[in-house]
């Protein structure tokens, strides 16, 4: 192998590798929206954290968390869920083909979650019994999607 | 464990899991900077798959890709990389020290990879040249941080 790279030559080798390494259908796309979860459960444990008393409140850090998940909410990247990328296809997913079905009403819990996002982003920096107040909308707002279109596991 | 939990007390059980099962140090900030890394990996893959002509060209589809690398570079999240979060704290992250020392020029290299990305942004809806074009410099930019800062592996 050519000791030098061009950095064109460079990504191009990364992305073939990547490409050879992640046959199973769909794994790109679900790798890289594992990845989006792993974004907001960081963000979510910051802010549980305050709420249950685990970590002292810090405004400042409790208002950066819920920017954070108003920002992924924002990147807004519907290639990530390709139609058929469901736990039937790849069961490194856990998405259930519900969430892709006729009459699916995972629109109104997509914007029921931004809601929730926004309301814990204009309370999350005033105090802590506005972070605890928005905490349950937030949580209610997972668990909805959650219980309606992922597996157990 | 009560039937019925309510959205704030299902969520605070959700954190608590994911801190008990994520003790190494930095874990939850690794795996959420990780699926950032995985989000760009899955856009790059489709432009370069394009640029070596391994796929039809779509503007659309290209464009696309573009925009969110931009996107996931504006989500500007300092959190996911605390100082001391490298692979001598934790092996689950290829991050070398050196990301962190003095005199790091992580910053620089940042900013190149942004101007590279926003280059990408302007040509690959153009024309399948011009995305090629731009593909150099896209991967310049990725290469020379992860030659500079992460552990081969």
């Amino acid at each position: 192998m050519k000791k030098i790279l061009t950095g064109a030559a460079l990504i191009l080798t990364v992305a073939t590798g990547f490409a050879l390494a992640e046959d199973a259908p769909f794994s790109k796309e679900i790798k890289a929206r594992q990845g989006l979860m792993n974004i907001n459960a960081l963000n979510i444990g910051i802010l549980a954290g305050m709420a249950k008393g685990e970590t002292p409140y810090d405004a400042a850090q409790a208002k950066a968390a819920a920017d954070a998940l108003v920002a992924v909410y924002n990147l807004d990247l519907p290639m990530l869920w390709p139609a058929g990328s469901d736990n039937t296809a790849n069961p490194a997913t856990n998405a259930l083909p519900a969430a892709w079905a006729e009459g699916s009403d995972i629109g109104a819990k997509m914007e029921a979650w931004e809601a929730a996002a926004l309301a814990m982003q204009a309370a999350a920096g005033t105090d802590l019994a506005s972070l605890q107040g928005a905490m349950e909308g937030l949580g209610g707002a997972c668990g909805s999607c959650h219980k309606a279109f992922r597996a157990s596991n």
